[in-house]
């Protein structure tokens, strides 16, 4: 029996699941000595609404450019809650790891969902541990959950996009997303190749902040990228989108990767961007409060919303055509996250 | 493509994702057309504290006589929330799914999810759907989350056990565990080799109702057995606790299973199953309401709360001996829930 590895025992509800929830789990993800555990996790009341989201986290490889599975997993759950403008609150974690698993890699992934958690203000409050026999996982799944508290009235939300909004994203496209596969391909990239994976909740804040009530809409292009949000936001909406391709921020190294693999940055995920819909007049003193930001200052305005007709979405090509914009067909990109 | 089977393309946040999801999860799941997806749900400000949990389910096989992963989802995390003395309100499911999955098992086990939440009384909220590559998974993996409400003051929790406290199981032991296993190993069983996995939150309730503060500890009995649960709840209570096996309600045919399976009952999982602590004066007033109840029939007083040596829990054994009980050690049965 190796020390070193995750055993099927470590996922039986027994000794060993105790042991590992108490010396490894327990200890890195909440940050205090295993106490008190009970089926459930008891939190203070909230005032005002609340956000609640899942996402589960397939990522391969599970170590990439700029994060892990363990930093990936609380970016995406504390981003679904700050794109509804919620203040993300409390996280749970849900483990399913395969046998033989290495300890020291499940420390890392703990060590990251806790430095993640922390430095995006969340709690990680509860959790289960399961274990399946080798070959019946790929290493390690992580599902997250979190609740976030609405402190506001604005109602920002996918349907909410008006004819006239300004469309921003926060900064360049296709990072994340190119970032795994150029790392499971084994490509030789540089160090511009590097995942953008990272906590949006204090950017939303700060565009909130800025222009309140004429922010319309917040998504963060996470699978499928930034052209199956924006037809996704154009048909909740009932709106057209124009997006103006030369306004796209995309990094030359990540356009050379794109070039190599056969895949357009359009459509590849992001993990630390955000797209937000601004009322016309707005549109500038959001900008500017996003640049000012760090993790804002390649933002820019990449398109408008037009009335009619609900639903599509075009781009105006460098060359000056227009091409419809459709969303992600088939799959592009599997276990980007 | 056959389009009866889950494709990878179906978990890449593009096209084929929106279909499955407006066209099977969500219609079956939420029992509304798909309407308003965003990032995160949107919920009712909730007086009082709330109770959050997460449950991974990885059983195998994913029908069960008794049920299926589906059910077992809902009701795992629907009874974490219950064993806090919460009512649980809203629930989220992650799934993960691997290639190749049939679409009508996907449909099964969804309409199982939401009869089994509809009986609760409780609503899925919030999901997300990946799909991983054939044999990186095993055929599909479940976490659902809970939040709750906790609407009274009594302190229901692990560490309450007092000296003096009678110890109820709300019924036969085992039934759950032997009945995955048995489907598994093929074994000839017959209609009484079923799970019982069941919501436990009316039950829950009609307890409270019945002796208020008199209860003292709610804990299901999941993972690792009755066994496990009372060794943890000796520990965090600082208490002894002595078990009488002769009171201890197994089904015949259960206990015949686990003597071909070489198996204890009192380590095999329960997934409808309750320990409630209660004062010795409020015993017989518990016993009774819970045995009222259509999951309460064959309850029963199994043991009795000392105080001290802390930690320690025995068995007094039909021959009149007295043996030391232990959490369940290593894996006696892999992927039970």
């Amino acid at each position: 029996m190796n020390n070193d590895l995750i055993l099927l025992g470590h996922g039986s509800g027994g000794r060993l699941s105790h042991q590992l929830l108490e010396e490894l789990i327990i200890p890195i993800v909440s940050g205090t000595a295993a106490s008190g555990q009970n089926d459930a996790a008891l939190l203070d009341s909230v005032p005002g609404r609340l956000a609640y989201t899942t996402d589960s986290f397939v990522v391969d490889p599970i170590f990439f450019p700029g994060g892990t599975i363990g930093s990936l997993a609380v970016h995406g759950t504390v981003n679904d809650l700050a794109m509804m403008g919620a203040k993300p609150l409390w996280l749970s974690v849900g483990l399913i790891i395969e046998e033989g698993f290495s300890k020291a890699d499940l420390k890392t992934i703990l060590s990251d969902m806790r430095q993640a958690a922390d430095a995006a203000g969340v709690r990680i409050v509860t959790g289960d541990t399961k274990v399946v026999p080798r070959g019946k996982a790929d290493k390690i799944f992580i599902t997250t959950s979190g609740i976030g508290s609405i402190e506001h009235e604005l109602p920002i939300h996918g349907a909410n996009a008006h004819p006239g909004d300004a469309v921003i994203i926060s900064g360049t496209i296709g990072d994340h997303g190119i970032a795994v596969m150029a790392n499971r391909e084994g490509l030789e990239v540089g160090p511009d190749i590097i995942s953008d994976s990272a906590a949006l909740n204090d950017l939303a804040s700060v565009i909130i902040s800025a222009v309140g009530g004429s922010l319309h809409v917040l998504r963060d292009p996470t699978r499928g990228g930034v052209a199956t949000t924006i037809k996704e936001i154009a048909q909740q909406s009932g709106v057209a989108i124009t997006l103006l391709e030369e306004a796209l921020p995309v990094k030359p190294a990540v356009r050379g990767v794109c070039s190599i693999l056969g895949l357009d940055p359009l459509f590849v995920a992001n993990e630390g961007k955000l797209l937000a819909f601004v009322a016309r007049e707005a549109a500038e003193t959001a900008l500017a409060a996003i640049k000012k930001h760090p993790l804002g200052i390649n933002a820019a305005i990449i398109g408008t919303v037009e009335a009619s007709p609900a639903g599509r979405v075009r781009m105006e090509t460098t060359v000056g055509g227009l091409r419809a914009v459709e969303m992600l067909s088939g799959e592009q990109l599997p276990r980007i996250c």
